[in-house]
């Protein structure tokens, strides 16, 4: 018996560690299994959610989803294979965003945690922490002059391109700025993430990215946008043509999601909404009034990592997917909601109206442990 | 009931928000309402202060107007609504005072806390926290050639221009330095703060720049000065052309302030008093022994906080203005001096002639509990 257990972990960790050749798949099964559904179906959807809304049936069943994809630990496993994220982010002006992230991946079960950001950002991201793998390799505006872009940019793809396909999920945004060179570094950067597929979360600056190139990650399954209340605002205005509707939330999100061929958003909020354009899903539990900056960091890291374990629960067929929904973006959306929940509550209530980001990140293990103990 | 709850309290949050109008409005109010009082109202004033100092009527009621004026925590709020602040400070020589001044702000509660300072001081200060967004903008004359001094200064203050109309308070002079050059852009800075009505606390060498151009501040309500005895010996010998009386020390507090087109002043001392030139005020509680460096940095940051506060209490109207004085900066400089105290008496408590100023930050949430419990 001990040794068909042993045969079937082998299995699946060597199915999680061909990463490129399963998203592959994966992919080619949502494109063909799911593409863009019927308008009718469309419409029935909408009717249910409308139905639903007067009614808590929206929330998720955050921790039971948490519980089921987090990957037990086990003494046979090696470095890796409980994800490997890398965190694009970090500039001249923002350090503290693409650390709250990459922190927050390794601190909730990820084994390694990388950061790709600019010279400037480097030294002081890593000073913060010797646990992440730090690479200063962006470059913004002024360090590049006009004549050298072009072999400067080739340079930086090829410097993140070198390590895409062992990364389980990128996180773009975090700390990013806004420079026009950067910014179109990242753009390539998106886009071989999606050639490899290589799940993404985007948010922050790379929110600003992509509601002005929608392209970037329209179609693509895999995309998770992760906006605050003026993000969200600037996508509904820029896809939908038209104002958040805060009477028909769900609705408006599940036609955005769809809009935008179907990537998964989180809409931050007292309630945090999920659609992948097929289901919403709402996280209300727990929490703090607390809002000070960097929260948000912590989220899409925490997104990452789940995602990629829901993926491989759901890829490696492990258990019987006995949860709802079965999106792996969307598990992992609501995963990650849920434990920042729950670990800004435990750090507010230490710490009251001092509650600072980093109390909230001290808190994730606590968090995990009561949800989903160890052992 | 809870409807009409709601809408009180989106309109604050709107208010509060479009804070570049309400700034404008407010400042209008003030001064159609209360320009400059007549001579013999102020003699009156000076009269009564005379008739007060022997008593202990002086003395405000620091933890009523604290648990006033601090906002209650709303889980509907959103990241900024609890106030953004920015300090200008920090150059090649002083890195802790800005960062002091900037972390304090955080830990009473603001939710971003912004620091613009020289390139060599940003690495540093960025690496003493995540938490904190710093800037590396401003140059010292040793970078700067004379003839680029120009175009130098423009881009330091469209940098900062960019950012202005987000702050709800700046706090100027954490580590500045002397360096004319930086002294000359941060002139242009407080300007342009004033311009767009945005309150400003001036200390350490902010407080040498102003006493030596006191045009910077001379009549803007909006300006909060926190000298020490060395720093308010200078501005009574440059304003009121004579020595610092210590006998009669709220007159001739009233009358500096007073002089200087009524701008708030906290003189800082055994007794911290506080005036706008129409009222002065003591706060006197609790305190510490120790006079490590670093302690005004604290207060600054937190008159920021809660002069902010102080303004959204009284121009949304919450409550019914039960607390006296009602101007917000003199309301600001009573929380902080209180605030600072109680916590220098706690850290005091725990760690006696060890007690640095990181200890005194460390104090500052369970200060704000005791006083103002979050919930």
């Amino acid at each position: 018996m001990k040794s068909v257990l042993n045969f079937c972990n082998s299995l699946s960790d060597l199915m999680f560690s061909a990463s490129a050749v399963i998203r592959r798949q994966h992919f080619l099964i949502r494109t063909f299994a799911n593409p863009y559904k019927s308008q009718s179906h469309h419409r029935t959807i909408m009717q249910e959610t409308k139905c639903m809304s007067g009614n808590n049936s929206l929330e998720a069943d955050a921790e039971k989803i948490l519980r089921t994809i987090t990957p037990k630990l086990d003494l046979s496993r090696h470095k890796g294979q409980a994800g490997k994220i890398a965190v694009v982010g970090g500039c001249r002006e923002y350090t503290g965003a693409p650390y709250f992230a990459a922190i927050s991946a390794l601190k909730i079960g990820a084994d390694l945690s990388h950061v790709f950001c600019t010279k400037d950002a480097a030294t002081v991201i890593k000073s913060y922490s010797p646990e992440l793998i730090v690479h200063p390799v962006l470059e913004e505006s002024y360090s590049v002059r006009d004549e050298d872009r072009k072999s400067v940019s080739a340079k930086v793809l090829a410097e993140v391109d070198k390590w895409m396909e062992r990364f389980d999920c990128l996180v773009i945004g975090p700390g990013l700025g806004r420079d026009p060179f950067l910014l179109d570094c990242v753009s390539e950067i998106m886009k071989h993430a999606r050639e490899a597929n290589v799940p993404m979360v985007v948010d922050g600056d790379g929110l600003f990215l992509v509601t002005n190139c929608l392209d970037l990650v329209s179609g693509y399954p895999l995309a998770v946008l992760t906006p605050n209340v003026n993000e969200y605002k600037r996508l509904i205005q820029k896809v939908l043509n038209c104002e958040v509707n805060g009477q028909d939330a769900p609705e408006q999100l599940l036609s955005l999601a769809r809009r935008i061929g179907g990537v998964t958003i989180l809409q931050k909020g007292k309630s945090d909404l999920i659609s992948d354009g097929e289901t919403v899903k709402s996280v209300s539990i727990f929490g703090s009034p607390r809002r000070c900056g960097g929260q948000g960091d912590i989220l899409s890291g925490s997104v990452a990592v789940f995602l990629s374990w829901a993926r491989h629960f759901i890829l490696t067929g492990e258990g019987n997917l006995s949860i709802s929904p079965t999106n792996a973006t969307v598990l992992g959306c609501i995963a990650g909601a849920a434990l920042l929940r729950k670990a800004a509550s435990l750090a507010f209530a230490d710490n009251k109206r001092a509650t600072l980001t980093g109390d909230i990140i001290n808190c994730l293990g606590r968090s995990l442990e009561d949800i989903c103990p160890a052992s």
